[in-house]
């Protein structure tokens, strides 16, 4: 039963260290109520993506009651990248996480249908949900193209992805956008999103788990709270290979914490274009903050977090609600 | 109960005086069994062309345990371009069609999920059945993705459309693939898709419907052949008109005819790409005749109707099977 | 001194085995005055190109007063691609033709302003002079660039390639124009040029060298016509086994013959738009036949060549001069 | 006679507002010479950047055996986009600037051959120049293509343009390289530029003429710098109202400090290429800032100015000279 008091949030995610982080706020945030959990391949293989986040959803004691959905296994139009240089050959690397102990009977039952099961259970909740997406968007494409009656149900679409000026994947592209740069563009422009918002980079980069947030999970003394603290290790190691990071962005939860508490944001809306065509830019969100284009404004653009200690706040009494309930610990 | 004898089909369309024709032909082929029709905006909206689908099948006397199911009102990635220049208002301009009479019923009860009702119906046949489509291919490319275990189940998709040369909508690009490039570009690469062949407008553009096609009609004497004859005569203004043909050349059908009959054809196996960033191709099926770019070869091309009076004795003797079954004559 | 009653011609090349032929049918129609000769790189390396036309100049006795000029040695935007497989190591590959005694000191003296000394060729004519181009069109967009003057002394721009429906380097693309579509944009779209004409492969692969020919080359019994017997044979061999052509066509005097005797072919003017920007139709020549975009028309396409024996007969007629002139006789 | 203690420069612009404080500096900063100036269309027509060249040239008390040359016409294959919104209808706004007395005479003997004239006067120099170019790069391009022998007279290439993250034209393109992105394109990948400087905005707008530098102008109390002055608040007006910038940036003065005194910069080099393929980032200078695409570094890419007062004080000093040297005080 749908608790009136909180708004219901759909989490589409491709776990990945931040997606985590992300399942675990978007649980146990006071103000969210978590209606279930779709995975896009990304961060690695679907099939990855999909244990990791039962894995996450297990060891953070979320009940069955919240399903966990594979979604589609491909992307719209090109070849699935994934990212192990960051996220490790699991997509979870730097500890070992408990494998949910049902794993395989949960996930087999939407597998025949699982755009029709996310699309029911959104819209069986009775009240217009936020669909937040931490990943590639060709699952929430997709709904949108065999669904357009959805649009009815929907409260707003927030994603984490796109980039102003530097990209993390291209020089001028982000990973989850150009991983399906039509998905991002049917979801774009499409008239069926009543609201959507995007979570850039250059917001998440301000975002970082530095060695006191580490600090702040082993004083928790817990084995949950050391999963996540070796998730951060690992997670700070490679964004320090690759992109000479002191702390790494926390970028996923981001999205979250938008829905939890918009004040957090400093926000701008203008027109966002998906580039398709290029040769040096495939996925790169052409952000129009001087309005040059003279185009419709179709998506906020989240400029800043105005105040990244409450974020951490909010993030590691999340963590604290599901410490207590961890199955492992 | 599937006749074991005749290949069961599918038929994807967007009706179109041709894909009226495409029908009669998919419903009254002797070794064909037509297992359901869905349909596509593209020579009409969506709207329409259902409309027409329902009125076609109404007036050919097709049971209403063929379904006919609403497809996806949207292109993938593209506004829906129609072509009332040649089809008129409706789509079957020329004549006036009765409405079938249990259309509001009928149509309705797919409408909330269209994609499954389709995929249900396909793969409950038990044997592999062929795809047809010829219309814009955004219904079949989301089959694929969301469905994509629907590959056990295909025998193969034809689709008429696309151009070896000249194309019909722009000097390079044939109007259904043109419609939606992405959705073409997900047919022509899918590994979901056991054998794909394209009957392109170069091959159509010889199967004519002369004045001797409409004598063979007028011929029949019933409310029904008059009703063909007229939309061939409307088909053959508009053609004269916009591409100074001297009789119109009757597009789908021919797909169909080579699913009842492949003898019929001239083919040959090569790697056909989709344009989709392009200046002056948007939408080209680029058709690698001589293997230059030594690509995987992904598609039969159809070059060759060998023997066109065949073709419309197999077209003239499904009509008259419609016009016995039809109820307005 | 120029002859009033002949035309002036400039013509820039790759030879290349059918621009030797060219540059014999520019010097010795009875209705042409060959003005002068500029390079390009595309058959092979511009050294080798210049090289060999100094070699064809020379054993057809053409007199030193017609330079040969030593064009630009990349193209504009893109890496220069030569064609071994069709032209051999050398560009003329078949036979040994002799040096051009004088061929360093001429060459040299053009070198450090080579697109001036072009120029003032051309308008030292005093009659507006018609540039023939069968490469790559670098040469010529580099003059209407920077002495668009040039425009009161030219007649027409008539160049040999583009396809309107198949190309020879890619399913879509011409081997000239796709060499460099920059420079193929520029003089399509340039104010300065004109009238522009356009010969495409699908004229020229109905004018083939067959055994007919060489016979009647090699009734002329001399060393210069085996010569030439020798490059058709060549250019024969590697078209059979490149593109399975029974006989070789004869791009380059098609474009020759047009400027000597225009009622030899079917025309029509419409808009040909120069595709840059495609995945798969790089450099295409797009020919709006039907004015389906109705853009500016900028150039006369010849669709067919009326009377191809009588080209032969021109050609031969030419050779015919050539051998008499030839000091290798 | 080359000063052996300076550095040689040409000036290859389109004046414009800060053009104009750029051919100031490069006149008169103590360890440069200005060789020559050649004039783009952009800021506005070539007309009018060739007569405002001219115009600052006469009152900054300029000698006349410094050339001015004007320069190509057109763009390489796009439509010229002038400015009038920032730099008026002149291209210098703001105020009445005396021609220069002799601008005919002066102007018509370059015409025929505008690109030789340059060529020469570089090469004549006898030691390596530096070309700084502030405007569209096709004059560059065109050297570069018809004169590459030029390459071992040359130091360097400084160019004023591009941008690392936002765009100021177009959400991710700089006026300059938008405007010829195959210029750009050539100049970019020349093998014949020894080394290619790219000032990019994300620089000059931390350069900005505040209320400060026009009191250091009037100060001067001349006429001369009065005109300056005007031309200095016209510019910070269009600023402000396109822009809304409290203080105009003086982008173009900011290539020559460069050559000036390179110390005064922070630089990396790295990759950059031009997108001309886009739909949204056509003229993009994609700057691989973290080495994401590993490709051939091929441009220093300047990322800060140390310290602007001391470039401010460069300018004044400039100024002064100048205004001693003016025929109109």
């Amino acid at each position: 039963m749908s608790d009136i008091t909180r708004k219901p949030v759909w989490l589409d995610c491709d776990p990945g260290h931040d997606d985590a982080f992300a399942i675990i706020l978007a649980a146990y945030h006071p103000s969210l109520e978590l209606i279930g959990i779709s995975t896009a391949a990304g961060n690695q293989t679907l099939d990855r993506t999909t244990q990791n986040a039962y894995k996450v959803a297990y060891i953070s004691g979320l009940p069955n009651t919240i399903p966990i959905i594979r979604g589609c296994e491909e992307t719209l139009c090109r070849q699935v990248q994934i990212c192990p240089e960051i996220h490790g050959q699991t997509g979870l690397d730097g500890t070992d996480i408990p494998d949910h102990p049902e794993y395989k009977t949960l996930s087999d039952k939407h597998d025949d249908n699982f755009l029709w099961n996310i699309y029911k259970r959104i819209t069986d909740v009775g009240r217009p949900v936020t669909l937040i997406a931490t990943g590639p968007l060709t699952n929430v494409a997709l709904l949108l193209k065999v669904f357009p009656q959805i649009s009815k149900s929907l409260a707003e679409v927030v994603l984490l992805g796109g980039c102003i000026g530097l990209g993390n994947m291209e020089p001028g592209s982000e990973f989850n956008i150009m991983n399906d740069p039509e998905a991002a563009h049917i979801v774009f422009t499409s008239r069926h999103v009543p609201r959507l918002v995007m979570v850039p980079i250059e917001l998440t980069h301000t975002v970082c788990a530095t060695q006191q947030i580490s600090e702040r999970l082993r004083a928790l003394s817990s084995r949950y709270a050391s999963i996540l603290d070796h998730l951060l290790l690992f997670f700070g190691a490679t964004y320090k290979q690759v992109f000479q990071f002191d702390a790494p962005p926390l970028h996923d939860p981001c999205a979250v914490a938008y829905v939890a508490n918009r004040d957090l944001f400093e926000e701008q809306i203008m027109h966002v274009g998906i580039e398709r065509r290029s040769e040096y830019c495939q996925g790169r969100t052409v952000c129009d903050l001087y309005d040059m284009h003279r185009r419709e404004k179709n998506c906020v653009v989240t400029l800043k977090m105005k105040n990244v200690e409450q974020f951490w706040d909010m993030m590691l009494d999340a963590i604290q609600l599901a410490n207590k309930n961890s199955p492992i610990n």
